[in-house]
């Protein structure tokens, strides 16, 4: 049965690096980013994060992706900023189109430290300094089920293989 | 009336700046660059050139990318090299889910001197040389009703509006 892993958490965590291994690790999958997505909006964008009606638009297009994929028999990585209400509207219009599929969430996360040292790691243009610290507030104060979080604060990017084990095996990341 | 602009044409001869360019004109728009839509494919990756599957499988998520978007109110700028028949499958699929929507095809052309001058002025890697003209030979030898190739030879990048304007309100571009 093939599967949709949606990879969330907040900047700098390594959804990145994580997601684009984790696509590797399969004989047929795709790969989907999702701000990649949302900036194929030119004339009139809006940020996803101050409009329902972006949003709503990147996780249809994320959804309709994700259908094609699966119906050519490959498993979907999708790398994005994803919270549980966005992940049941995306299960209802997958599930709508194709039956024979699981979907996985996960959101990925490090203590605030190791996010501020991981964040300083980056290529200058992508570092968010201390606005990764808000995402991960915002992450705090939505209900999400304990269950979906994966510390990685004591991981190295040596333990990378064990990471994608987890994330494939582990069922408590059965949305 | 929203529009799908589609925006074909061999290697080098100015896709990506003229669709990026064109999208920026609308108040309301999206851009679909096709070569990030097919490099989604990760696990099993067959070059559409290659593969019948590959090919249908990137169309099939260029169109309902689309069909999002013209639903939301946009205007589509597709940069993708794109045969007839591929636009004649594509229309299909729009038409079965939007009416209000008129779908422009465009194959931008240069003589082949330009071509190779207008490879070489691109950052190394993206420089194809020779490779350009086996493209253009498959442009060529395709059955493409004339009044679609807009030959921009004697265009510089200084004509960039006039581009932008023909394409826009030029009739003989409707598919």
């Amino acid at each position: 049965m093939n599967k949709i892993y949606i990879i969330s958490g907040p900047a700098g965590v390594g959804k990145s690096t994580t997601t684009k291994g984790l696509a590797k690790q399969f004989s047929q999958s795709a790969y989907i980013e999702g701000d990649l997505i949302n900036h194929m909006v030119v004339g009139g964008y809006l940020p996803p994060w101050k409009s329902e009606e972006s949003l709503s638009l990147v996780w249809e297009n994320i959804a309709d992706l994700s259908v094609n994929f699966v119906q050519a028999k490959k498993n979907v990585i999708i790398d994005y900023v994803a919270f549980p209400e966005e992940v049941e509207e995306f299960s209802r219009k997958i599930y709508a189109e194709v039956q024979n599929v699981e979907i996985i969430y996960v959101v990925l996360w490090v203590d605030r430290k190791e996010l501020l040292r991981r964040d300083a790691l980056r290529i200058k243009e992508h570092q968010m300094g201390v606005r990764c610290l808000e995402l991960m507030n915002e992450f705090e104060i939505r209900v999400i089920d304990e269950r979906f979080f994966y510390n990685t604060t004591d991981l190295q990017a040596s333990d990378l293989e064990e990471i994608f084990m987890n994330i494939k095996e582990n069922p408590s990341f059965k949305f």
